[in-house]
């Protein structure tokens, strides 16, 4: 597939824009979007614009945000109304939200006002809440009604509502009772009670964090959720796929930070060279600036490396050992605090088993560490070398399993105070271990 | 919340049981998953059994798997038939995969003979792949029947059908022809014919990759796919719940080997201390055992330290560097492999790229160090830090790119081969240039 998208990609450089046009009429609207965005900002364009209207319109929904944002700025305001106009209106938002704000403003005088009112439910959520991220066309049924009843309302709002599948059941308050589902609908009589097919809802509150409310869909298996206000009156529904999309989000910024970075935000190959270094510049330097710790911890100690040069042969060893043991904890805390598995709450039972988890390892390798280097150098280094592999090994895990909740009370993101502080943590403290332990071992 | 869970879990470890069954019966299910979830083996059995039976059944739906089996396993035979008859065959077999053969035989023997075909379909299929994670049961629906003969089927179909919400539509010889949705069949008349409201449907192989098949449901937004076989007959479906479920498991297996361990597949707090250290230690020692070769460097450029001491001190911030460098690269191409924005066959422009962002932020940093070292040492230093910078920054960076990218061409997975790879190869050969580049310019 790869090999037939690099083959159009051809057909846009070299402007062959009739075969291009021709090839993209046979391909599904899914590959169109994957053809996209391996392409250039202008090629792009270019491609988007050979599209047919009502592709466009699909392909256009389709598309990464950061994308469809490019698409928007090149377009004519006439068509601009257009794409803006096909999109739900929480997709809106979202796109909106990267947008400047005169840019957001312009395109909102083109909607239809019962798209414009729509869009303005949503935007009245502060950014970062679940409220933010629903859509506020929903179909809720009293619960007071009948099957019968239901399933005309249900046929009578046609496309308008975000889902159909799964629809909240409310008083005469518009209070949220549960939800009933479109599959036991079609499957009763109609005169049967609303109120006897409706079940237990887990429902959000609109200010409730987008990511809690996503993992909380997904976890639970839900196709969607209702969004309730403080009284518990409906006023959206959020679906699985924007669960999932919240997720794959939240796990991109995740692993980028995890690595060390800021995260892209968008399809890698599209994204220019200068984006990718500047995402990466900042946290490089602030790790640096880390690093420098170990410079002067060591100047402190040059007159120890000057007397047993020897012990400047294990410092990359025990300080990227001392590393590698501060990432597992870290990163698997940080992984369970995502999943919802561990809370703030939690912090000694964390450090506690990381304590644990730390000696063994700290054992294993220290144990291995003395044998090796006594056989090769002398057993008064191999003693130095296995007792700081120890303390090194039981430091990293429990800083490593403490740092992503420290971060998480502190407000920050986990994956990001964790890196870091590890790294510049364990490296400068492991090496005062070390040396204080060569001390005192070698008597220098 | 994770308060109160805490004070059920007080509930437990003192033995008030008929305290903590009268709090569990005003628990939602979510709920009561999430505190099982928390809990050791044994308390966990015991709060698990104070469920009435048919609670019992829906917690243990929602279970994590690894806990599934643990409870299968504490379980007598007659009740295990009860949990297992209760699973569909997609989840069945999932939790079969996990367990000894010679149970997993045990409990295929007491389920009813339907649900035994079903679950004996989806075994078929290797594991790994999407037919393995796929439910046989699903309603398709002829094409030339019309919405009332469809809705007919659907309503007799009742609770059987993994989903209803979105229809294989298949001709007389059960080849697919696109898919239809309930939504669209609620709004039609009953005399439409089902064909004019058939779209386009993605379909997946029953062979093909289970993680590749859950990208493309959620990337395009579907709650369901039609699985084919290789005639292009229908045989079975899998929803956008499962996709969710695979694509986790994939990001926590990224997650914890990217980490530098193996992944637990359990939540944290329930899995022993010597669990976790067993799925780190092998890890750790692979990731030592590489760090050897900074040793062996260091041990032949030992002369030029003792000439020079001063070198040693940068030695951690210059490989610590190196790893960022290349773990932000590795971070991003494993993600954008993970995405599929970047297929093996990417190679060279990867790492074009990346050799461009190396030497972009290695000329930021080598100035950076080059005027800190010259002002703090001397300018000889300073030239030696900045031009390592510099070399350490390109070489990490376009190795982090590239080394995702063998790992997959060689069929490992690409955030394990990534990690252990990057930061031997990188510290190693880090090492090698700043001497050399030290005894150029220092004319040692």
């Amino acid at each position: 597939m790869s090999e037939r998208l690099d083959e159009l990609a051809d057909l846009v450089r070299h402007e062959r824009l009739r075969d291009l046009r021709e090839a993209l009429d046979d391909l599904p609207v899914g590959e169109i979007v994957d053809f996209l965005e391996r392409l250039g900002v202008q090629d792009r364009a270019v491609a988007f614009r050979l599209l047919p209207k009502d592709r466009a319109v699909e392909v256009f929904d389709l598309l990464d945000q950061a994308l469809q944002h490019e698409i928007i700025e090149g377009l004519k305001d006439v068509d601009v109304a257009l794409y803006f106009d096909s999109l739900d209106p929480d997709d809106r938002v979202r796109l909106m939200d990267e947008m400047p704000a005169s840019v957001a403003r312009k395109m909102m005088r083109h909607l239809d006002p019962r798209e414009r009112s729509l869009t303005n439910i949503v935007l009245g959520y502060p950014s970062g809440t679940i409220g933010r991220q629903m859509s506020p066309e929903f179909v809720a049924i009293p619960e007071h009604w009948s099957v019968g009843q239901a399933m005309e309302k249900i046929r009578r709002a046609g496309d308008e509502a975000e889902t159909l599948y799964t629809l909240p059941v409310v008083d005469r308050q518009r209070l949220l009772k549960g939800v009933v589902s479109l599959r036991d609908l079609v499957a009763a009589d109609a005169d049967v009670s609303i109120s006897s097919l409706t079940t237990e809802a887990d429902s959000v509150d609109a200010d409730h964090d987008a990511e809690d409310a996503a993992r909380l869909c997904a976890d639970r298996k839900h196709l969607a959720m209702p969004v309730t206000d403080s009284e518990h009156r409906v006023v959206g529904i959020f679906t699985v796929d924007d669960a999932l999309d919240i997720l794959e989000r939240a796990e991109s910024e995740d692993a980028a930070r995890h690595g060390g970075a800021e995260p892209l935000h968008r399809p890698y190959l599209s994204t220019p060279v200068l984006t990718i270094m500047r995402s990466r510049i900042v946290w490089l330097l602030v790790l640096a600036i880390g690093a420098t710790l170990t410079v002067q911890v060591l100047d402190v100690f040059e007159e120890t490396l000057e007397a047993v040069v020897v012990l400047a042969l294990f410092v990359p060893l025990l300080i990227g050992t001392g590393g590698n043991t501060g990432n597992q904890a870290a990163t698997t805390v940080t992984r369970a605090m995502a999943l919802g598995d561990v809370t703030t709450r939690d912090v000694f039972k964390v450090f506690w088993r990381e304590i644990r988890v730390g000696i063994t390892l700290g054992s294993v390798l220290g144990v291995l560490g003395f044998l090796l280097v006594s056989w090769r150098w002398e057993w008064h280094v191999g003693a130095v070398i296995g007792l700081t592999l120890l303390a090194i090994c039981t430091l990293a895990a429990s800083a490593g399993g403490l740092m992503p909740i420290l971060g998480k009370k502190l407000g920050a993101d986990p994956a990001v105070f964790a890196n870091p502080f590890i790294s510049t943590f364990v490296d400068a403290t492991g090496l005062i271990v070390y040396f204080l332990i060569a001390r005192a071992v070698l008597g220098i």
